[in-house]
């Protein structure tokens, strides 16, 4: 996989990309086991379809606005506002205006190949 | 505890305090059984003294200028710049200008009494 794998106590930049939004592509900023952070560029118009992360998630507005489709309801999400989505809530973004936003999701804590090394670890505390 | 608990779905606030800083605290802004996510409040000349947490976390700065003390170095972190910690990276915090940076830990999933039980568990798959 070529996602980027930032190094603890990496600065990494999240400015709103302005006037480069309509060039620009969605990307990950950091992926661990457990933790993932991506920004998410929508284009007014665009949307993000309807889904659903196993864990938890928190969606933050960097610029622009966009929908929030979730639990039923449409909410818009502008600039400085986040919201907070439990394991499995299905969703959607759709962007009123050019918008970006950055996901971060927490993973389940091991993937199912992963339990029994984490369980050797454990085992010799 | 009197820790907010954010319901899923519910859009939260964190645009820049400005000029409501000087009188704001630090506070929780959702807490989970595996996330936790806080806006620090950090006036000029103040610091968050070096400190360590079990789980990954990230810092992201709102506003000002804050010194991030870790892995032996320092880094000014200023407004739209973030930090990945990996587990139990120990740093320091120093405002250089009135700041207030968000911070979001992954607890390790289970607390320290529950490690035993969660040793066990894995054990026995």
């Amino acid at each position: 996989m070529s996602l980027p794998h930032v190094s603890s106590g990496e600065i990494v930049d999240i400015r709103p990309l302005d006037q480069r939004l309509k060039d620009a592509f969605s990307n990950a900023l950091l992926r661990t086991e457990r933790l993932e952070v991506m920004r998410l560029v929508l284009p007014a118009g665009k949307s993000f379809p309807e889904h659903h992360v196993d864990g938890e998630s928190t969606i933050q507005c960097i610029e622009g606005v966009v929908e929030l489709h979730a639990h039923g309801s449409i909410k818009p999400m502008r600039a400085n506002q986040m919201v907070y989505l439990g394991p499995g809530v299905r969703h959607a973004l759709v962007a009123q205006q050019d918008a970006s936003v950055l996901v971060t999701i927490l993973r389940n804590q091991q993937l199912p190949h992963e339990a029994d090394d984490s369980a050797e670890g454990l085992g010799t505390v």
